[in-house]
């Protein structure tokens, strides 16, 4: 029945089989691995600060066997996981008014990692003047917890995104782990395109039927920020979707519900989100959910189901049945399924593939030098993540594929500018200006 | 009280207890592996047809990751599991009328591997003509599912064997997997005397009393089958069981509840199966349990029974209880437990192991140079596997075990010489002639 | 919040967190390896007598795959688990009357692993003079069976410890998995001070009050044996506890429920027990709780809880809930979080931790030449592990630490200098002494 046919490309198994190595630049955060490093540069989301409560935490970043807890004071440490003294696991240690006490012999630590008593040993010992247990600094910002892992003496500032100072919004804390590697879940972030087919071509709509429109797309790279900018013909209108990575694993992703049939102008993110190697083999997103009254009008999202492996989103977590992600598949096993570690040797990238291949030279170029970060205006971060929409009616015999593709231009051009307007005027100035935008030469 | 004895033989645990390597040449079988190479050469039954229904099957074959699924138009597809543009697994692909999408950006491949669509590129892009998905020729048989997975520019003929042709003969499909190498489960297959053991004097009757006979066994190298003949004395009955392998995973196996009672004649086979490895340390039976009225007379088998890891013959699956193997062990726990990958180099073989002996050799040869495979007469390949009963009542003053190697060669030596008979008639003029055996000469 | 402190030793995770390799040499016990090698001059427990009943009972022990067993005869079998024929388990073997067939094909041992027959091999075989199954010598004692896994041509004595012979205290078997390398299971007994911490003042008493107060230690080597002293000030009492580790993996613990409170002098243990390695990374404590009217006088101890993967001490299995091994952590949590194998090189050891440094140093020195056992009395071998309590009020204006420190080594050298004693008056003379010990010299 199923004859062998003449062509070239049929049949080719035999000589298709080999599974090359992974990108290990890209894809390993072990200590000492160059993209490890570079991760180990900024601040990293650990777990939700309302996972912190009356015992420690055990967790693994990066290859590192951690304990979190919060003491007494209400101060957050985040230890190496084995006591420096003999070994046994922080995570059977007692919580104290002040750090931490080691289960076995009672080693006493600050949440910075110094000793503040060894109890067994004779009163002058010294042993706790020249020993410590391996810490990292820590904070609590929206209800996760961050830490720094790299060199103490280079701790970076804890960047304040505009995003986080939105009026009426409220961010609501996720995590969510992956059975892979970081990079494929991270990277989903820079491909507009599985969106069409994945959430609303391949079978159920998940979000809206609007995402399943073929947008014209373009991609940026601007400063420690790769964009892609997604403009899509919703009958009269056009919607234009801008979304963000920010070296090496922040992201944010516009409004969900978005289904452009209402003008609106950079109305800002659906989640903010970073995605950490818990090792090689398995990492975890970690996310703020923002919820406001203009986000949520649809009445579609549900701020009780977001925390710890779980969201409000469909196909984000793994626990749905085998039976149910063949059927209506969602991100997390389309993610997880290219492998433990993705082959980038044994993909066929094309052109929308274009942000994964920008993000992926954006990020061999920050091993060697991290980019500058977009620069805080009055301490406050601009990011561009936002949905815009436009009422620009379909022309006869015009392009319209050119109409979208220059929106997008004027619309991304406008947010781009606003990164030196004064934090408290930006959002509205933008906003201002893209409503000015539909003139004579709106798709010129 | 257990005193050390001075036998040169006793408690020689320190002396042997280090574990060799396997005999990596025959037991593996990945890709690029001799072994693997040569099972590569030959159609591998990899499912059950009714697995394939309206979601795609995850499979994993000599250690490649594949994806089977039938498309709306009935044609069944063998395909690398991991998509060519991204590496999302087919898995969750979707099913099309022709071929199967990836969930992920849609790509659409057509069951040869060749690329239907590419809908996100634009409508220009040459990556279809260029890219393929890695797939492999498929072919429904008997209610299995056969790929081959070697150079598709020598797919082989596949092989039309007698016993898929016998009147009144159903042929039920199965498949059991075992936690071991292919090699082990195979062999099996040529070692008659574990019957008259672990099937009948260990413990319970497993088929029926004949089978904890001893009988007298020859073993043949015939062309590209191993094959042995066991004969054995119930009553005034000489009871020949013919049984045959296969290069390299192929075999046959008699009828399983002959009792030697009444005389047969060429009485034709229980089951027909392929070992197929899944990894070097896991394997499956995929086999066609044969059921007729004069197979199934006693009312012992049942076809219910029969299917994906369930079979109607005790001791052949791995879900019974630890404690039932080990008070009724059976092959599968036999098999299995010789570890992950049984060891030769630590065997003490002896006349009773020749089989497995020959078939080792017939494989390592085979790697080398595959025999030729017993030719097919009218498109119809001969088997010989099969039972005959014969009345020879036994003689005072007589070497029974010499009757009945003489029995035993003359029965064998009848059923090869009908290689060249035409199909239709091969079989009765073979019974015709077992019929005629008991003559004058028969037991000299 | 957390600011990084201008300290040397603060938030050191960055510079600390490279995990080196584990000591070989002490922790790995493989066939062959030093220490693997020492383990196997001594008799080891496998498992209780009790798991020996109609079935063979599958083994892990320093890495080699066993079956054990109890013939029809009542003998005890310890083979290589894997038949010297195919391969089979013998753990699916049938028990006979002598030794033991394998299912496979019937070849049936002594359980000193000579064949007895193999019943599928012609009359005139000659494998069975030829081959042989590895087997190991066996012995049960109180409950336990044990194998001796060295050269067979030097077998050693079976140690016949004074504590199994004391008159009214009976021994009931027992043991515990641990998932984690014998040495940090097995060092925890020459380490009294997580007593004073993991037992007491972390929480909830696990044993009695005394358990809490800090002892004054001394650590001695005496032969084969590693040992410390502790004494408590209880009250107007003194409680000095001795106890004793031996080459390379055995040890005693002295009476659980010791409060201080009343006299005893020269009282015994509470346990004997053997560390065995599984393999590497798992081991299992074999032990014989005991049991009198004198050691249990509380009614603390339970004899109905003492059997496999049970005791009636808290703390001592791996099956209560995480949040309760959280809440009130007990040794076996303690011992398995330092990591699969607990890695030396991290340590920070203090005076505290004498005990396990000589311990090491000990078996590091036994590695090259195995120290002479203490020698036996009229084929007894002492023991020194107790509780002994005496009265020795508080003296004003007195330095209570050397006062705690010379009592225990008038205890100590009372009990060693004992054993040079006929074993039926040893244990009744040291009492003696002991109770006469408070004289005018005694806190001197």
């Amino acid at each position: 029945m199923n004859e062998l046919r003449p062509k070239n490309r049929a049949y080719q198994g035999y000589y298709k089989r080999d599974v090359p190595r992974e990108d290990e630049r890209l894809t390993h955060t072990g200590p000492g691995t160059p993209m490890g490093e570079l991760m180990r540069r900024y601040w990293q989301p650990v777990c939700l600060a309302a996972q912190l409560k009356d015992l420690p935490l055990a967790l693994l970043i990066m290859g590192e066997e951690l304990v979190a807890f919060r003491d007494g004071a209400g101060r957050v440490g985040v230890l190496h996981r084995h006591c420096a003294h003999r070994g046994a696991s922080l995570e059977f240690g007692r919580i104290a008014e002040r750090g931490i006490r080691c289960c076995y012999h009672g080693w006493h630590y600050d949440i910075d990692g110094t000793i503040l008593e060894t109890p067994g040993e004779p009163p002058g010992s010294s042993i706790k003047h020249n020993a410590c247990q391996g810490a990292y600094p820590a904070r609590e910002a929206h209800g996760l917890v961050f830490a720094y892992f790299g060199p103490p003496e280079a701790v970076p500032e804890f960047p304040d995104y505009d995003t986080f100072h939105l009026p009426g919004v409220e961010l609501v804390p996720y995590s969510i782990k992956h059975g892979c590697n970081w990079l494929q879940v991270h990277e989903n972030l820079m491909d507009p395109l599985h969106a069409v087919f994945l959430h609303s071509r391949m079978g159920a709509v998940q979000l809206t039927e609007a995402w399943g429109e073929m947008p014209v797309t373009e991609w940026l790279e601007l400063g420690d920020r790769v964009c892609y900018v997604a403009s899509r013909r919703i009958g009269d209108n056009v919607w234009v979707r801008f979304n963000e990575v920010g070296t090496p694993n922040f992201g944010q992703v516009g409004g969900f519900w978005e289904d452009g049939l209402a003008e609106t102008f950079f109305q800002r993110v659906g989640a903010t989100r970073w995605t950490v190697p818990n090792d090689d083999r398995a990492s975890t997103i970690f996310g703020l959910r923002h919820f406001s009254g203009e986000l949520e009008a649809k009445g579609i999202g549900n701020k009780a189901l977001v925390g710890v492996e779980s969201l409000d989103i469909y196909g984000q977590t793994g626990d749905r049945s085998y039976d149910e992600m063949q059927r209506n598949t969602g991100d997390w096993e389309a993610e997880v399924s290219q492998r433990p570690i993705a082959i980038h040797a044994l993909e066929h990238r094309g052109t929308t593939d274009r942000g994964v291949v920008l993000l992926r030279n954006h990020l061999a170029r920050a091993l060697k030098a991290p980019p500058a970060p977009v620069a805080a205006q009055g301490g406050i971060v601009p990011t561009y993540t936002s949905n815009t929409v436009v009422r620009v009616p379909l022309k006869p015999d015009t392009d319209d594929r050119a109409v979208l593709q220059a929106i997008g231009r004027q619309v991304s051009d406008i947010i781009v500018a606003g990164n030196s307007l004064a934090p408290g005027e930006r959002a509205a100035r933008i906003a201002e200006q893209l409503q000015g935008l539909i003139g004579p030469g709106a798709a010129s």
